[in-house]
């Protein structure tokens, strides 16, 4: 009896984990169906079959992340709701897709590109401030890299809102596919020839940022037309990834004027 | 008796808080006597005269201030450790002296004045990025603001060793003084009247930022030589106090070359 009553509720479970978080089949299958951005779906490892290969399904056609875990991850994560083998992290905002970014563009865009950004305060302090440079478009990958997260949304202090950001399957080939658009693509670099103030930032440009840690990929870099530095007059020889955005994308706004 | 042996051996309960924090009267009157770098003293309010009134006299001189808390509030930030009525932080690097950075300036200083910045994240970006902007020196008041704690040191990356930081009475006062010694004080303000791209930011120079959540106060902004504003493109209306002094060192920087 009073496992039916708790099983009656399943809205009460629900309100006891955080609201970027969907668990159990009937919630997510729903989300799918729906409008709500899903940035990853977690499954059962001991679970197939059934409904959840429906949402495996779903997922896979709208190219969502799909991540095999134990269930004591899931239990972990979930707590007391009955998450019958799945959960999803909901995104804090929609996503955008790569065409509408350059369409807003228009015959000058300014588009950023993030390698592999994991600190949800980065990626929202970048938000911020890409949307006050006034740049078209935000494009992270679907793996290895933060999401809209609702701390990335705190963080962007309402940028999230205003400034779209697009989730691609392969920095690689959006880069290739950039190119093809007539976009230079200029990769933010320590070791580059020349620094910001002496490198051409006008023009249809996509400034490519890598991960706190390890910067740029080589496979990345070596896609980039060309490299810039920044100017670094101390001893440290690093600064912080949403600094150095931050940096670039105003260089390259005031080479190309306030409009 | 076990009492006793507890007593006999203070080091052990030095232990158990945060190594920032000096618990206890001869403790902190070694550190007076000593080199350490103190931010501020918390003291009893039921306690007074005596060897704490040795302490009040030795921070009063040192120009540390002293800050009268509730007995509990002393018994919870030292837990089990025998404050005796007082307890002190210890900063995580040696301040300098405002005199001291102005001569590392030479001929063309540039200063950063922090006023009433609060968060220790923010201070430590905006150290890292000093230092590699080639910035003399960086000023913060003695009240409210954060100090030179392990957070500011780690977020930092390093640059706490490098770049000197003096702590000031009197922003005011020392807005005063700088101008005396033929600095320009440039304000970051949204309502300034040309951005930082139209405004001359060579020669020598101290930009004065505001807190995170007021900005800065009239009376400073009034001391101000003239006020500079970011380009904001966007809907959003402010940046992160980190990214705002980022924009405006490297601008400055760019000014007056990479020398």
């Amino acid at each position: 009896m009073g496992n039916n009553y708790k099983r009656a509720f399943p809205s009460n479970e629900q309100e006891k984990i955080p609201e970027n978080i969907l668990v159990g089949i009937n919630p997510i299958t729903e989300a799918l169906k729906g409008e709500r951005p899903i940035d990853k779906i977690l499954l059962s490892q001991e679970e197939r079959g059934g409904r959840l290969g429906e949402i495996v399904g779903m997922a896979k056609e709208k190219g969502i992340p799909l991540i095999r875990v134990n269930k004591s991850k899931l239990d972990s994560i979930t707590g007391d709701a009955r998450h019958q083998g799945v959960m999803a992290y909901v995104a804090a905002h929609e996503y955008s897709s790569l065409e509408d970014i350059l369409s807003n563009g228009g015959e000058n865009p300014l588009l950023l590109l993030l390698d592999e950004i994991n600190d949800p305060h980065n990626l929202g302090a970048i938000l911020r401030t890409a949307e006050a440079a006034g740049v078209d478009g935000v494009v992270i990958p679907k793996r290895r890299s933060v999401t809209l997260t609702p701390t990335v949304a705190r963080i962007s202090a309402g940028a999230i809102e205003h400034v779209p950001v697009a989730r691609i399957v392969n920095m690689s080939q959006t880069i290739d596919f950039l190119k093809e658009q007539g976009l230079w693509i200029v990769g933010a670099d320590a070791n580059g020839s020349k620094n910001i103030w002496e490198s051409n930032l006008d023009g249809p440009l996509a400034i490519v940022i890598g991960g706190e840690d390890k910067g740029l990929g080589r496979l990345i870099s070596e896609k980039c037309d060309f490299l810039v530095s920044l100017p670094m007059m101390g001893k440290i020889n690093s600064l912080n990834a949403s600094v150095a955005a931050a940096l670039i994308m105003y260089e390259a706004r005031r080479q190309r004027g306030c409009n």
